[in-house]
């Protein structure tokens, strides 16, 4: 019986995961999360651990806690799949049967990306406006329903961010929650003005995500649209990425929504002991996605089912990988209404098609980054000097 | 097979149970905690649930908490039995094998209390002096071991109390950490007082718990405590009952080390979750303790081998129950070395002794009270016009 689990790709997570096999291999999966809780909390409470400048699964100061959460994964699906059991579970029990993630919109050049894709296997084409954008939307809503659309931005001018999300409220009418996520690539000005801008698209469920860096900028922006009597809350999975980035932001009231992420934050338990910290301060709770195949949208979904205070759907990239690329046994996790369902399967409930994950394995091999490198592939694609400015606009 | 819990007595918490039963009866454990859940989180954030006038398990807004809490106790016990697991490896694995409790000295009158008992079934004799309750801890230290002391005060006059802490330091060297604990029996004033007169006493490990009633007034202790350089924290099991009380608690700096209970928190998870947000804030944790038998010592022990963050030794009271009302089977838990010692067991690690749990019924059934009143049993021994005053000093 095997427990899988699905973490950042890489060498320093591959690194990792190889130095604590001695620990490991041999031992009891119930008594291992307990072992190695120290990876989790045996960190500071003073650490400076912004992510504004790294990517998530890049920033060195959440090494040991992607590392354990990784395990711990593993250890819950084989300790559900050997008492026929699903994840959710045995973490506390399941408090709601489906998972509602939210589309995840981007700009994009024609083409599927990716080695030796063409754009044959595109099947949203180009987005470069408001209408081809919301052209995207529809078609994503068509095929998955989603019911809320987080869209991520920062990518062209803010005025034209603007008016895709003014488009995207007329074409979807009132009550389809919308989010903007522009990764941190504004200025406190520039967040303050687009807040003011779609102070009425992004009511109703809606959210601001990272607007700006930091937790005194999106303070500063915060106490800026409150005071002009909008109440769009902030969101966050670049201000607050840790248990102790919190008293902070509390202090500041930088950031009202956090985007969790089990994959740094240390786990399943970590993310239910985070609901409960944000439902104490009134903070909502949402999730935050890299891309990811199906395993961790199921670990996601086992999570996010056993997490009571969770307040927003989820985001997931998931529609953006393909069936060509899944691991798991029996082709893509199905997502209906906007939702993932708990299979009825023990542990994830899914199984890993192994012929599937030797072929991601040889496109590893064959791949020439090691690491995430967002600037690398912007210079590939966009242009040849492209570096990540903060703020860019 | 049984999962067993313990909870307060009375009719009141009976009756929630019993309202409860066609929900449990025939459910899984492992979905019912989930599925009850709402009866913790569904608590709002500004409910106002200081214990401060209401004795732990009588106040009424946190009645649901502790009927979850027996709930859930049972749910991972009968879990536990069933896959042979101990509990504290079902809840995200053991930090600990043992867990240390601390020694309860109380100012008593000689006799074993209780109904039908008589002195000669008090094998501490009176304490009503610093020389006598001094005995009473050596006595008590030789038989089970204990590292630490947390002594009940608010009995007698301050400058007694003051005196017999003294009197314990004196005894037990500088290496044993001491608590005092009065039961918000102080006014803001004399809680200062004793705290400058215990300054010294009470360092290294020890703290002052409830001197007075209120997060104000413990946060101008703390306030006027710290002025003059003395950093001895704060305890509380009184006005921080609930996660809806910690935010002003942290922004008051009122308390200092949380008592928590998972009989009344909420059970088990909840202490997890509790034990997160007090590291986030650089708080400590320790546990609350009232009158209680085997089976609440071993939950007590489960959850705390499962919580890493645990900075104290535990209270209990058990010394003070005897051998004859025990109903564990095979007789009392062993406490060696001041530790409770998480057994190989499956569940909780202990099974009902079904003819002692018959004979604690007839006991009582003619018993006159059917909730904890304090207030009665002091008029009966000490004085027939006795009143719980805050403060009293």
């Amino acid at each position: 019986m095997v427990g899988i689990t699905d973490t950042y790709g890489g060498e320093a997570p591959a690194k990792a995961l190889e130095e604590l096999r001695e620990q490991i291999v041999g031992s009891d999966p119930w008594r291992l999360t307990g072992f190695l809780l120290p990876m989790v909390e045996g960190q500071g409470s003073d650490l400076e651990r912004s992510q504004t400048y790294h990517v998530p699964g890049e920033n060195p100061l959440d090494a040991t806690t992607r590392t354990y959460a990784a395990i711990e994964v593993a250890c819950l699906d084989l300790i559900g799949k050997s008492i026929g059991l699903p994840v959710c579970d045995l973490i506390g029990g399941r408090v709601r049967d489906e998972v509602p993630f939210s589309a995840y919109p981007f700009y994009k050049h024609a083409g599927g990306g990716g080695e030796g894709d063409d754009a044959r296997e595109d099947e949203y084409g180009e987005a470069l406006s408001p209408e081809t954008l919301t052209r995207q939307v529809v078609q994503m809503r068509a095929k998955y329903g989603f019911g809320s659309i987080k869209f991520k931005g920062g990518v062209l001018d803010p005025d034209i961010e603007v008016e895709t999300i003014k488009c995207l409220r007329r074409e979807l009418g009132p009550d389809v929650p919308l989010r903007i996520d522009p990764n941190c690539a504004w200025s406190v000005e520039t967040s303050i003005k687009v807040g003011k801008a779609l102070a009425e698209e992004l009511s109703g469920g809606g959210y601001l995500e990272d607007p700006c860096a930091g937790l005194e900028g999106m303070a500063d922006v915060r106490k800026a649209l409150l005071a002009e009597g909008i109440e769009t809350p902030l969101a966050s999975n670049v201000a607050v990425t840790c248990f102790a980035d919190i008293p902070k932001s509390v202090q500041l009231d930088a950031v009202q929504i956090i985007l969790s992420d089990h994959h740094y934050w240390g786990g399943m338990r970590q993310i239910q002991h985070l609901a409960k910290v944000s439902k104490m301060f009134g903070i909502g709770l949402s999730m935050h996605s890299n891309s990811h195949l199906g395993v961790s949208l199921m670990a996601m979904a086992h999570v996010a089912a056993a997490t009571p205070h969770l307040t927003y759907a989820c985001d997931t990239h998931y529609p953006w990988q393909q069936a060509k690329d899944e691991i798991v046994a029996g082709g893509r996790v199905r997502i209906e209404g906007g939702c993932v369902r708990i299979p009825d399967q023990p542990g994830l409930g899914v199984e890993l098609d192994y012929d599937q994950l030797a072929r991601g394995r040889e496109r590893y091999e064959k791949c020439p980054y090691r690491k995430r490198d967002d600037e690398a592939e912007m210079r590939k694609h966009v242009d040849s000097e492209w570096t990540r400015a903060l703020p860019r606009w």
